[in-house]
């Protein structure tokens, strides 16, 4: 314990962030109800006791994770918002959005799309109401480029979920093994996503 | 018991049918796990011990629903197969497909794509192979159409698990209470997914 009270702040969330990166990757592969904090000290080669003087507990842990991506979409779609883009660019840089995000983070991405049901139940509201928001951002765009002529006229939700549903899959079929790269990800989805909503 | 005994054959198959039909109802409202054979013949307004006349178990119940729907998909996607369309109009047909057996059976469609992980282990492989099966005749359209060029090359896994979970997402999102007809919903998702596939 000694040990751990003289790290500096830095080298402590540089810890904190090997531990959350590394509970990702467990949960992923093993699910959040089948890891315990004593495989999560293995992998990260300390013992618990020092674990938990970075975290609290394992739903700290989901906890942290899952908001860390909801912000991250959020800010970077808030981002692209304040852009003077047209909404095709727009549209297309959240696409671009989902793939990177994905492509840095696939255990983190997938921790917060599947896993944040675990979360208790004030974390899970808020969580709720951070991706809602998402969602009427996103809806926004697609209906504002409907008004102005550059899309299509069509039901908003149904192009709204027709992407986020394919941009959701990523996740759960990317791998580097894959005979694809990020940027031919990016193109076909753009391709495929984007066409039939242009004009 | 002897009243069930002197049904014919044809109500007792509409009685099974009904079973079917109430309990993907139950089950999608309350969960696989959450519906017990009490509630269900409850629902169905039958003894408990007249149910057993129709079906065994809740397991055999949940089997005959996979399938059932599996099978619908499998036997019109071989029927899409064989006319002689074009590709482009075979894929429509598919998105078709998808829109219809929403429609028809949502319950049952919900229980097929979310309650399958919960079918005995032997029952699971065969659900998880047909649905393999699916895909890859799926996906051979797309191959084909390519290959002819009536669709642009791009790769043949991302146009179709993109086609595959927006279809997919019909089934969590469409109730008949939503400000779009079925027909809107089929004409809205065609332009969306075929328009970029297309030449």
């Amino acid at each position: 314990m000694m040990e751990e009270n003289v790290l500096t702040p830095k080298i402590k969330i540089n810890k904190k962030e090997l531990i959350l990166s590394e509970a990702a990757m467990l949960f992923k592969e093993k699910g959040f109800g089948g890891t315990s904090m004593r495989d999560l000290a293995e992998k990260v080669g300390m013992e618990a006791a020092s674990m938990y003087n970075h975290i609290k507990s394992k739903d700290e842990i989901l906890e942290l994770i899952c908001f860390k991506i909801a912000n991250q979409y959020i800010s970077q779609l808030q981002e692209i918002e304040n852009t003077n883009q047209t909404f095709q660019e727009k549209l297309n840089a959240i696409i671009g959005l989902h793939v990177h995000l994905i492509i840095e983070d696939a255990a983190s991405v997938s921790v917060a799309n599947n896993d944040w049901k675990y979360l208790s139940n004030d974390k899970k509201e808020q969580y709720k109401e951070t991706r809602k928001s998402y969602e009427k951002s996103f809806a926004n765009i697609i209906e504002q480029g409907m008004q102005n002529g550059e899309f299509k006229k069509m039901n908003v939700s149904v192009a709204l979920f027709t992407m986020l549903s394919s941009l959701r899959w990523i996740e759960l079929w990317y791998k580097p093994s894959r005979e694809i790269s990020p940027r031919e990800l990016e193109d076909d989805l753009k391709t495929l996503l984007m066409t039939g909503l242009n004009k």
